[in-house]
């Protein structure tokens, strides 16, 4: 007898994912489209020790069930960690999720229905995509800084908007003040919730961080947060991912709704995890590594743009981020298909992300996503003139189709 | 304005979850309700310095992003946990979970449409009724041991049966050989997946354990697993739910399905914790722990049954559990509904978990599930006197209404 079909979402994943899966086996391929942090920036002995150390101290917590929403030891934590003069957190107002993905998925379990309309900053977190496809959901793309921007239209009838602010994955762009604040009076506007999903909020090279839209969006309220603003935070980027830890703030109607996700997606979050950022925030340990990740991601990312100064500038236009992990680049010849590229640059030795997975619609081939953290500077500049090569030879294949 | 609406699934939950968590505020409450283990098993000292070991030796696989399907060291080590001499089992048989509710979730994502059919063993696991609450799905029930046992109706058109053959939750049954040889004809006839959902696999007390269906369903075949038995396995009950571990077992089409599911939920579970399991299993942790698990599991059974024999032997009737963490009741008079059993038990001040949660249409309200693991023998006795109160004083309250 023939199988159960599966369900059909699973049918529309593109094949950049299965291209990228095969990757892992190319030798001494330069990595340059993944995320992922620089594992030289991990206080290993300092978690080494945390970690025998919470287990001794308070097995129960670290071994045991944790509630659902999290530790409450960690909830207040959290809580304090991101109040200000003008907002007020509590327990309440905080979610513990297992990693800041799960946060991307319970969203989707509370306010999707099939079908259900978010609107959506333009190109999208992949991540993001990935979490929401089971229920099929129609976008409205936001495009910030672009002329044809209007938050009332792409508000209205909305579930929830969707926005990095902070160096968005995968453009490396700033959320400006002003549209911040336009965020914020569309969704108050509109009643729609306004998502600010900001795994990237401390990595600022430059600059003093603008303000989170949450703190924006609370200033002079009296009492517990209840404003549209749910606002995701994670670990991975500022300590290490191994440990699958993120966090949601928001309205505590929110925080119950997405609770009740969470009991039937996996119970709870690690309580040895969560124990160990409890001290990670107590003893300052997430702030004591944070100046040497600015630095290294700092010359990194001046490493790759000169790199690309050099090999890529007749090729290639893009902005300059002021923080984050990417570099977005945009074919200045519009023959250039970025998946066909994909697959020119792995034959080349080197991995980029292509616009198409970035794209609800799949259609967007213009543009490349670039990391700049898990290289150094000598692999960013090799990988930058493989790439220059493997541009060349997919605009050379596209000329002269005999080839 | 007022804010977009949470998806409707969130409505379906009973009020018997509200009255749960209220119970944390009760002083002195005896809790029989819950699945917990006995926390003085863990072995603390060994697993704080396994902590610190695992980050020292290998800061990489505990700290970094794992591989969505779990680390190969952990998966090789599944793997070769379940082969038997007639089950060949390789890395490609094997997804690492977020704890075995997680492999629920996955599940529902990977097989059920909206309305999606499920056989399932009747009373459910509530966790199974809540990971899959968001696709609405369609039950046939499956009640073993009763007359009215049709597996090929039950199969017939379904994404997939589910069962917890070991110790069944909530009622701590054994689904025996025959049942589990009828389980996968009916599996190969109908060409459905059959969830074989295994938390109580180790908790036998007085027997060995029957052969898992994973393992009669591979028995003869050459090569690696390719049946319809999707096994569920998790390591809260062998050796701490803290660490949020579970694995799922079955054909390679069916782990890949999974894995697509697993990357949109939360991305890939903690290195830490699968490199702690990895390092559990070869240091044989696991087994060392077992024994002391089954001493003080059996006594408390024991302890229970003595005083249920006591205080509840003309208000309830039960089965004598050979394993497991429950024992299932049903009340003799047909006017005890259990819900309001559960309030009068809270006032009593003791909690156990009312049939109602156990059937997916909530309309069960005859028997309970009291938990053994949890209490020392003189709780559990005091829990058992505080119940047979609250049950005389339910059937008085119905009874005499003007009371």
């Amino acid at each position: 007898m023939a199988r159960p079909a599966f369900a059909s979402w699973l049918d529309d994943t593109n094949d950049v994912t299965q291209t990228f899966l095969s990757a892992g086996q190319i030798p001494d391929l330069i990595n340059m489209a993944g995320g992922l942090p620089e594992p030289s920036t991990w206080p290993v002995e300092d978690l080494a020790h945390l970690a025998a150390d919470v287990i001794r101290r308070d097995p129960h917590a670290a071994l045991a069930y944790s509630p659902i929403e999290g530790l409450p030891a960690l909830r207040d934590a959290i809580a304090r960690r991101f109040s200000t003069n003008g907002l007020v957190l509590t327990r309440e107002n905080v979610l513990v999720t297992t990693g800041g993905m799960q946060a991307l998925d319970l969203l989707g379990k509370a306010l999707l229905e099939e079908g259900g309309v978010i609107a959506a900053q333009s190109p999208a977190y992949l991540g993001a995509l990935d979490a929401w496809r089971p229920r099929r959901p129609t976008y409205r793309p936001m495009r910030f800084g672009s002329n044809d921007l209007d938050l009332g239209a792409a508000f209205a009838g909305a579930q929830f908007a969707y926005t990095v602010p902070n160096f968005s994955n995968p453009t490396g762009r700033l959320v400006g003040l002003a549209e911040r604040r336009a965020l914020i009076d569309a969704a108050e506007t509109s009643g729609t919730w306004l998502v600010e999903d900001d795994p990237y909020g401390t990595l600022y090279f430059d600059t003093a961080p603008l303000p989170r839209m949450l703190e924006l969006s609370g200033a002079g309220h009296s009492g517990p947060y209840d404003g549209p603003v749910v606002y995701l935070g994670t670990l991975s980027k500022e300590l290490a991912p191994g440990f699958r830890l993120g966090w949601v703030i928001a309205a505590p109607e929110m925080i119950r709704a997405l609770t009740t996700a969470k009991q039937g997606s996996d119970m709870c979050t690690s309580g040895l995890c969560q124990m160990m950022l409890v001290r990670a925030f107590e003893e300052g340990l997430t702030d004591r590594v944070l100046p040497q990740i600015l630095s290294v991601y700092r010359e990194r990312r001046d490493a790759l743009l000169d790199a690309m100064q050099q090999h890529l500038s007749n090729l290639l236009e893009w902005d300059v981020p002021s923080g984050g992990m990417f570099v977005w680049a945009t074919a200045r010849d519009e023959r250039l298909d970025t998946d066909r590229l994909l697959r020119q640059a792995l034959s080349h030795g080197v991995c980029i992300t292509p616009s198409s997975v970035f794209d609800p619609a799949g259609t967007d081939r213009r543009s490349i996503r670039i990391n700049f953290t898990l290289n150094p500077a000598d692999r960013l500049h090799e990988g930058t003139r493989r790439l220059a090569k493997a541009i060349r030879s997919t605009l050379g294949d596209g000329a002269s189709p005999g080839h």
